[in-house]
């Protein structure tokens, strides 16, 4: 049975982690020099209906480094459930190549697509989730794990507006059992729904969650600060004189408030910033900043899913292991 | 000396058949999991003055899986005979790709890049005919011939409008020596010219050929029943109300005029369909219906014409034998 | 250090030549057939703020030779400097991908990628420069070189109008020591800052400039007809009859002119050309023209800047050598 990734909610702490790991070792075993071919002349059908820089890149290098070839559907070349019902797509893209990822307006088109396809389908972001990102951050934190510190102690803060990014940082960190909170104004806060799954996922995990305007509550002891950009996507854009209003000075991540978090906290980015508006200068260009690390482990944890939902986990495990003599 | 693959009516019932049974054994050979690397290094220059999914997947696949790449010239890339000459384009891709393949607005295009090109140019579809789409059927008819049958004994018939899907299927199968009806309202049945190669095709291949509006000739007997949408492709397109007036209900495919046909007929589309208009979902959804397989064979065949017309035939067929232990 | 390659200015006469020779030597080891993995599963980042054909194919079937794979960033899908800075973006992709050529609006777009990226940039052309072509054109010389002349010892004439393509040749010819004219009408000459360039190029090199509008000077002696078309590019494109009232018929290249020239002298053209504007059918046509070698040598010099600026040069000779016998 084929499985997909269109939601971290489908999967267990301990299988996330796993794939997480999994993309550390094969990014060792490259860093090292080694080639791999796991993924030898395997296509990947890449859909977009919205533009993207990083992800459609990273799944584009994550082939080539694996052996395989990544083919990019630009927005308007395959509008999904428009000319042709979402099942017939997905039927005839499963026959054509080997697995699939898609960037959509709606959520339920990533679902469809998954439900249809006979091969693995891939979530690069719907207007609900963006679960390749929370994989890439997931990577990023264990890397950068205050030291003594597990991925359950950490303390992971959200600032500014509820996107996609905030709502998957939340899914990733309760999943973890880490404490998560949004810092966000009222109105721009974490809705209903996304507060439900957390205290779920907090049930399992042991973790927690805040939401709240309280900066005081919100920022210390921090591990990791988190933010995106203000002017919202998929739904009505907010001018720059909109959202300053909103969201600017209080939710803007300056070196005052990296200070008040902790002097080891570090600063993240989903990218592309908005430098100014939801962070400065100063915090983007400081060493509390790893938003580049972050960047790069999109490639990072992309590499891992095409593995690891190609059914090449194993494989790919002995094949890294040996080549680092491990 | 280079060929080119403009128009199936430039060869031979052999030379077309060699083609399908080529495609079947790289088919098997890489299902049965071994890597072909015949194009090794290759590029292909895929220029699309139309968008399109099956065809653009199917190339870029195909090259994939050849060890070769395909570089994907997106509409409004490349305008044929426009900024430059036809010859000065032509002339300069021989010199940067190893194969060119292009889906054209109109015929003259394609002609002229396959007359000045020094290098194979593949036809993938035109104003006039979709020869990669007439060996993906034949491929598909092969598969699927009822017991007992040749193709040369079967029966196809193309239901609704005189597209150059129409047009083509009925040059593969008048070409095989097969029998083909075409079954549409006057006004939109196939054009004499198109007439006039049926009935040359079929003086050499002891074929037939047929253009009725007459249910009651049409169906019964029919192997395969074939259609394609009603909105019309690149003259002036229909209205959803004016094609319903034209094609509806008659010349839509229904289980009712697939049991006219007979029980084992199946059914062909070459997609996308607009379910509802020329096909019902109880026609598509049903185990008649083998137009995935169709799609899936519009990659086979375009396997078997990339190594074709690149001098690759022999080389392949032993690689892939061996291979098999044949 | 990783090196760019943005204006050919940044390097020596030695240096250009060592590159145009590695790209001989790479064309020579693949018509021989044998092939070439020094870039395997290397990632190309190829962003296009304009679109290009020529350019663009050379760079991907490069890739695909030495065993890597080119990502198309498309016009519209990354803007320089928009979004995010140039700074963000040049430190993003340096994690992403391996190298980056960049066709760009503005000059300041490629040095400032060149600035803050991590890993080498190529400049795909400007508004300033192109010194791909160059690369490629000095290619083409140095494969046509007039019997018993060095490039030092030639002529190299360009007409009509001071495109980058113009100024490109200036720098090229200049930096061998070549002897560089603009034959062009008043208005559209290189202007100082360009002619300064020259000057100081010619110092070094022993070379020599001329900028003229008179055609008994510039044309007599030439081993090197070059030109490009008349309409214009990046500011206020030119009607035809604007252009045909500036530049015809004096500035046309015609085969009096290439008589004018010496019965040797050879036509170049970067292409696409505008037939009867600033070229005839009878010179574009004839054996004086070296304009698709010259074209093909896009590629041929591609290969080199891919393979020096990655570190790769030393390697190859080696291996190109050892499969040749040499």
């Amino acid at each position: 049975m084929k499985k997909d990734y269109v939601d971290t909610s489908d999967f267990s702490k301990e299988e996330l982690l796993d794939i997480a790991e999994l993309g550390i070792l094969i990014k060792r075993n490259l860093k090292a020099g080694f080639p791999l071919n796991v993924l030898y002349h395997k296509s990947l059908g890449m859909i977009f209906e919205q533009s993207s820089t990083r992800t459609r890149v990273s799944f584009e290098t994550a082939m080539t480094q694996l052996g395989g070839h990544a083919q990019y559907l630009a927005p308007g070349q395959i509008q999904l459930g428009k000319h042709e019902t979402y099942y017939d797509t997905a039927k005839v893209l499963s026959r054509l190549v080997d697995i699939l990822m898609a960037r959509v307006q709606k959520h339920e088109s990533i679902t469809n697509l998954a439900k249809y396809a006979d091969i693995p389908v891939i979530n690069g972001m719907s207007d609900y989730n963006h679960p390749t990102q929370e994989m890439g951050d997931l990577t990023t934190m264990l890397e950068h794990l205050p030291e003594g510190k597990r991925i359950e102690d950490c303390k992971v803060v959200f600032v500014g507006d509820a996107t996609q990014v905030c709502a998957s940082l939340m899914m990733i960190v309760t999943k973890m059992g880490g404490h998560f909170v949004h810092f966000g104004p009222k109105g721009f806060q974490l809705n209903e729904h996304f507060q439900k799954i957390a205290e779920e996922n907090c049930k399992v995990s042991g973790g927690s969650f805040l939401v709240t305007d309280d900066e005081d509550e919100a920022i210390p002891g921090a591990d990791f600060i988190y933010t995106d950009v203000w002017y919202g996507l998929y739904e009505a854009e907010l001018s720059e004189e909109e959202r300053k209003g909103i969201f600017y000075p209080k939710y803007q991540v300056d070196m005052e408030m990296m200070n008040k978090a902790g002097e080891n906290a570090k600063f993240m980015h989903c990218l592309p910033a908005t430098r100014g508006e939801e962070v400065t200068d100063e915090v983007m260009d400081s060493d509390r900043s790893i938003a580049f690390d972050e960047a790069e482990n999109r490639l990072t944890s992309i590499r891992a899913l095409l593995v690891y939902f190609m059914g090449k986990r194993d494989e790919t495990i002995e094949i890294c292991k040996r080549n680092l003599g491990e």
